[in-house]
């Protein structure tokens, strides 16, 4: 949050509080932009950041990763304010989530936290007090709360106008979960997982982590993996690819398996500067599944 | 604007001057960002925005709207540089429109304005002088004002090198007006209406405003509406819909009547969490109308 | 760079770094926000812009022409950091070239560099010594060197945290060069040139500049042009057209030669409000050239 060094009664210096935005309100409409001009008109003393707007509309998992995959990247004391929110004015809680990292979250508690709580912890959850917490003169309007709660609270708190305690009242620490998603499995010396998505670059992904992956012994970044992609029982994709530990560790067009970049690394498939999922046509999602073994296994 | 506090004849605080882009630019070539560039080397005294640069190429309906959909969330004082330039380098004017509010838009006179300084008001207008007001050395190019001399005016006023008076002269407090859309009849206790337009839910829009829309005595957020929906003469869409305050007021995937988030709060027609528009192969524009009666009115 | 005033040992006020991002890593993922988390987690002394983050993938040479195109609108000083990087984590040096005109870029040196060296001018370049500039305890990752060691050290330079100097060691002032593009061609009084693009309105980019172009003497914004298409030996456009100052010098959906906005003003064709592109099915790159002569020449 901001920072400020007075001098005679007079402020002479500060440190910006840093508020980061992300929804599903897309790039073509005035949604994202009039959250921005809430926020500059609460306060000139943050600076603004996008994360993205690009969310799926209504896609409350993928605001969820995209939240877990970003907020431990920015400084302590940041502000986000993540809008993925169909259930905007019914009786969905608004809540700002701290999370033990020290970032302040403010989101429709509706799933959308429940992965960064899971992987930041959550410090306390306070539900927004409308009462205070709202832009003034909004209340004909109950379907633009990104607007009229969620930017205005968020920059408030990034400015320091209000403390975190000033939000409204703690709730139990617990954020609204999302279903499961399945745990890879290890038996007969193979692993057995789903595909959780796709990247721009066409890397497919997995739900298998470095650690468990090590339960194969291919070795590191050496030895050959089995792999089989199955939609439902048909087998889309196999093949034995190099485990590598970057894409230009094989020729240009050729496929591996590889690790993504952050913690836990998880497993997944891709090109040297093509699309393995274009290529061999994967999508990802319901009954879709991989098996991996060590290469050359018999 | 920029607002400075000195000491000793040191600058030691200042609040920073805010402009705010929009265009017709598009986000796959440099045109967007050139702008800030020139922006930024005017000034590092303004924080810089952008509102969106995908407003489609030419239509200077959209960018209207645009810009009066958006102003008013922003700090009084704000400068917004809007580019939708089909005429660049002709004898359109280039101006500084001060609304009532407060806020200074640079823009080519061909019609950008008129919603914004219809809904905001006329405070002042101003022809920009490009013998002082441009890029040096960029008399060569007369294809991108954007550049030349927008960014360059938006920055200069916004960070307060200029005030709004060295813009230029004042012109008549007039700007030139888009074709008026057409206004909704009520007759027969029915309304008859137009479609305005779409957003990235599929929400449509529709030019009846929430007191307009009183006159059909459905009561707040409790009755339902016969609505039609025609492409000329052909019937696209007939149902009755509940008027609901919010999405969720309706099952998942269900059709209501809804009103927009900002006044004067103009009703549409929207589906719980999916798209009305696809679903119902809904356009909007010349020749697609809309009925709206009291629901089980015979 | 930063630059910052002290008073009684107390910093009073500063002049922001300008750090700006260019990738290929598109928008509908986390990774060009996570290099903008890191920037700002290295510090809130510097202001943060894109350019864009929809370079086509592995497109080193779109990389390199959009830095040509943007690096001189921004204040000297500016650092840029450019990751369009399908050699990650291999040999590829990273590096920081400090132009003639007093910008920074950091980039893989994989060709991204060529273009802007060669108009902006080599000051300096400097290898990045990862020992230093680099991330903590990323060394697990290989593939995301533009949060790892591009933010990351570009956002250091830019708020002053190390000099140039600190980078890491000199190289030879030079970068690795992309293939050529062919000269245009000057006989028979005519011009043989190729397409070198289209931008988003459709207009049609040439390698001809404005001082090339002028060997035709078709005179200052008032002749007419001989225009020939071709794809391979195949005729896809030919027509005379005039050789105007901007768009509108034509009439709405008319066609015309003209050149860029920015030096060396390359020549290209545009509709007044369409595209040329789509209207005449053009394309560019191998096999598409063009052919000019002055208008009414037997």
């Amino acid at each position: 949050m901001l920072a400020v060094v007075f001098f005679n009664g007079r402020l002479i210096a500060m440190e910006k509080g840093t508020l980061v935005f992300q929804s599903d309100f897309g790039v073509t409409d005035s949604y994202a932009a009039i959250m921005k001009g809430v926020a500059r008109s609460v306060s000139r003393d943050i600076d603004i950041f996008d994360i993205r707007h690009n969310i799926r509309h209504f896609d409350i998992r993928e605001g969820a990763r995209s939240l877990a995959q970003n907020v431990q990247y920015w400084p302590k004391g940041t502000v986000f304010v993540s809008v993925v929110d169909p259930g905007v004015g019914t009786s969905r809680k608004s809540v700002v989530l701290k999370t033990k990292s020290g970032h302040y979250i403010v989101s429709p508690d509706n799933g959308s936290l429940s992965i960064v709580a899971e992987t930041l912890g959550i410090e306390a959850v306070r539900e927004i007090d409308e009462n205070v917490n709202r832009r003034p003169d909004t209340q004909r309007s109950s379907t633009f709360h990104g607007r009229d709660v969620y930017s205005f609270t968020g920059a408030r708190l990034a400015a320091g106008i209000i403390s975190y305690e000033e939000v409204g009242p703690l709730r139990k620490p617990e954020v609204v979960a999302l279903p499961p998603i399945s745990k890879p499995e290890f038996r007969d010396n193979a692993i057995f997982a789903i595909l959780t998505g796709t990247d721009t670059f066409g890397n497919v992904g997995t739900n298998v982590n470095l650690e468990f992956f090590s339960k194969l012994n291919v070795g590191d970044y050496s030895g050959d993996v089995d792999v089989i992609v199955k939609r439902e029982e048909e087998v889309i994709y196999q093949s034995v690819l190099p485990f590598v530990r970057t894409f230009g560790d094989v020729p240009l067009g050729k496929p591996m398996v590889i690790h993504g970049s952050a913690p836990p690394y998880n497993i997944g498939l891709s090109i040297n500067q093509a699309s393995f999922a274009d290529k061999h046509n994967i999508e990802t999602g319901e009954g879709w599944t991989i098996e991996l073994r060590k290469g050359g296994n018999e």
